[in-house]
This record gives structure tokens, C-alpha cells and sequence, in this order.
């Protein structure tokens, strides 16, 4: 792992790293804000056309983070420059549009295996720097980093203890970006698609999920009103 | 003026917009944020590398400019694809580093007009579209932004109600940083260079800074360090 820059921030370090990935195969970015006395560890997937410094930019969290003890880890949204003909032709696919799954279908399955390197590859990167073995751990994001939030958290409830999500893709089978993705990243077998679409999954579960899930959704979203979003199939489920 | 995009935020509106500059010459950009009741109008220079976008994405401040009724107006940092050869080659001069002023020196003469842009031409923009007109304006920015804020206010006293400044580049004619901005936009006459230097200006005052000015240098800054921003020389100008 290497670190690109440091920079102090409410008394703790804000910081972007690079290492390489053995899932991806690839170089990856991640950025990572360490309070002085780390309390939990929070993961954050940002959406579609950001990057792992866009949460850290953008979101002004580090204060709060700071007060409460909070580690925030953010991964990159994607490999980049994998040699994958057109990976960055598109905003919505490929390039910063990983949808945090693994990909089954070539030529993406090579690179693309971003449910590995978030559950499983990061965390071990991130306990060999920071002290945080044994820390509880938990997930949000935002859009299709909200999707990927909720669907990591369904499928690995072992790994984290907290799950909430900003204006997440909610139900991804059923929007014409999920539709795009999951066709190019795992072919045309629905059912593979219904292990990565947040609502689908929540309607597996045969108990309510134990924590709570937080989902917060601006009703004057253009993509909401676009039935990109669709969080009332996710209600629905959360509902049966 | 054309309006690119307008989102709802903290009950008041982020807009950004483009328009034919006089000033200039050429197109430029700028942003605002109208809270819903305006009660002064606060313009922000961004630093060297940085847009119209810059403040409003990473500042976080609309929560308080909406709780206070501040209208926030950010201009882009300098003109952009004039056709002078190289403009964009250095990071430090030309495109995004117009240091604010009005450049004397060819070819940068005749687009680098930045002094009449933000304290002239803006305004009346504003005053058009937004309404404004007879309320209290104020000045700040970061870094290069800075020293285009100290220097515009203490160049025009009768615009800019409050001055303030983050990590401003405090004595240009003293750091490299300067010595390249204003040789080119301005060639060798140091006199010309002291009309647009903080702490010179400082010094030529006969009566206090009516209003006070407040500056934020942080320590551990690394420009601090590297001898570029100088608050001392300011300070020393404003004891004396």
C-alpha cells in the first residue's frame, strides 16, 4: 500500500492510498478519515461517475466523524485503466460503475470483482494499517454506492453491524440502469440478478433484519422521478 | 446569461451559470447560492487550480448562508480558453490563476481583466437576476482567492462591506508565487506589482481598515511553510 497524501482534518488524517488489488487485478484507490481514537469503522460507496475522494470532498463529514469516533473508509467506485476495450465510453457502466458486484461475464469478470475487494480485500488492508481489529463495522452509500450498500450488507450480514444508504438504487432489475449493468456484468440469467437487487433480496429474509436499515430519500430527486431509484419496491419488501 | 443547473439546497438554491463577459472577452462561469431571503451578498474567490465549483462542492457552507439570509456568489478563477498559446500550461499562471487583477502585459491583456470582471461586470449580473441591488457586499477566499480578496477590498472600500480571508497569499511581491503571476500579467515595474500586493496596500493606508479583517492561516499549512502565503508581512503592515 502506498499513500498519496495526508492531510490533518478536526484533529484526525484525512487520506488517499493506492495498493494492488488481487481481486481486481488491478491498481485500486481507497481514502480513508482516521479520528485520534477510532471507536467503528463505517464504509462508504459512492455513486456513479465518483471516486473515493468524492465522499470526503463532498460530504463535510469528517466533524461528526470525528466526534463520534467514526473511521470512514472509502473504496474507489471501480477498477480503472484494466485495458477492458470501451471500460470508460460509458458514465453509466464499466468505469466508475462497478455496482460493487462481482462480474461473471467477460470480458468484465477479469477485473471487475468489486464485492471481494469491499467485503473482503480492503478490510484486510485497512486492519494492517489501522488499529481496528475487532471493531464493529458498518455500510452506507449513495445511489448506486446505496445499492451496493444494501446489497453487501443483505448478503454478508456477518460483516456489518449498521446499513443505511442516500437516494440508494433500491431495486435494480427493475431500472434501465440496473438493467444496462447487470446484463453486461452477468448476462441474461435473471436469477443471478435477483442475488444483487436490494429489494429482491430483502424478500428472501425470513426474519426482520436485526439492526434497522436508515434509508434517506429527497422526494424532489430528478432520478427518483426518473424510476431509477424505485426505494418503494425495497419498503415493500421491508414491509412483507 | 444561461442557467447550466439549479439544485434545492438547505431550502435556498445552488445554481451555476454562464454568460458573455465584456470584461473578459470571453465566456465565464460563476455560481450562487440564493438563500429564499437575501440578506447581504458575500462573494468568494476561490485559489490557484480551482472553478466556480469549488466552494459550493467542498465548503459546506450553504447551511449557514442559509440560516443567515448570506447570498454566496463565486466566480470562476480566471477566464478560460482564450487562445493565448499555453494558457493552461502551469498550474500557478494563466487558466485558474488570474491572481484577480487586471493584466498590463500582452497577450494577457486582452482577456485577463479579472479586477473589472468580479468588483464591476459581476455585480450588475447579479443585480439583474437576483434581488440584491442596495444590500451589503462582502468579500473572501482561499489562497490565491485570498490575496484577490484583500486586495480588491482594499482597492475598492466603497464595494465590500467585510473582508475576510482563508490562507490568503498575503504579499505576492515577496513569493514565487507572485513574482511569476505578476511579472507576466504585469512585466517588471514594481510599482505596478505593489498596486496589487495585500501588505503593500496595507502599508499606503492613512486611517484604520474600517470594518476589521479576519484572517484564518492555519499552522501546519505546508504553503505557510513553504514561504508563499507570508500572513507576517500583512500583520506587520496592518500594526503599523
Amino acid at each position: 500500500m502506498q499513500t498519496i497524501s495526508e492531510h490533518l482534518s478536526f484533529n484526525g488524517t484525512q487520506s488517499f492510498h493506492t495498493h494492488q488489488s488481487q481481486a481486481n487485478g488491478t491498481p485500486m484507490r481507497f481514502s480513508v478519515f482516521a479520528p485520534k481514537k477510532i471507536n467503528a469503522v463505517l464504509y462508504f460507496l459512492a455513486g456513479l461517475t465518483a471516486t473515493e475522494e468524492t465522499f470526503p470532498i463532498k460530504a463535510g463529514a469528517q466533524k461528526v466523524a470525528a466526534e463520534l469516533g467514526l473511521m470512514l473508509v472509502c473504496p474507489d467506485t471501480s477498477p480503472r485503466n484494466t485495458g477492458i476495450p470501451d471500460e470508460a465510453k460509458d458514465w453509466d457502466f464499466g468505469t466508475a460503475a462497478s455496482f460493487y458486484l462481482n462480474a461473471t461475464r467477460a470480458p468484465w469478470q477479469k477485473h471487475f470483482q468489486m464485492e471481494t475487494y469491499v467485503a473482503q480485500e480492503l478490510p484486510k488492508i485497512i486492519n494492517n494499517k489501522w488499529p481496528v481489529e475487532g471493531l464493529n463495522t458498518g455500510i452506507f452509500g449513495h445511489s448506486m454506492g446505496g445499492h451496493g450498500a444494501l446489497t453487501l450488507a443483505l448478503r454478508h450480514p456477518e460483516i456489518y453491524k449498521s446499513l443505511s444508504a442516500f437516494a440508494p438504487i433500491s431495486a435494480p432489475t427493475k431500472c434501465p440502469w440496473g438493467h444496462k449493468a447487470f446484463a453486461g456484468y452477468l448476462g441474461d440469467d435473471k436469477a443471478e440478478w435477483a442475488k444483487h437487487d436490494a429489494a429482491a433480496l430483502m424478500a428472501t429474509l425470513q426474519t426482520p433484519y436485526p439492526k434497522g436499515i436508515l434509508i434517506d430519500q429527497g422526494l424532489a430527486d430528478k432520478f427518483l422521478a426518473e424510476q431509477q431509484l424505485l426505494p418503494e419496491h425495497f419498503e415493500a419488501a421491508c414491509a412483507k
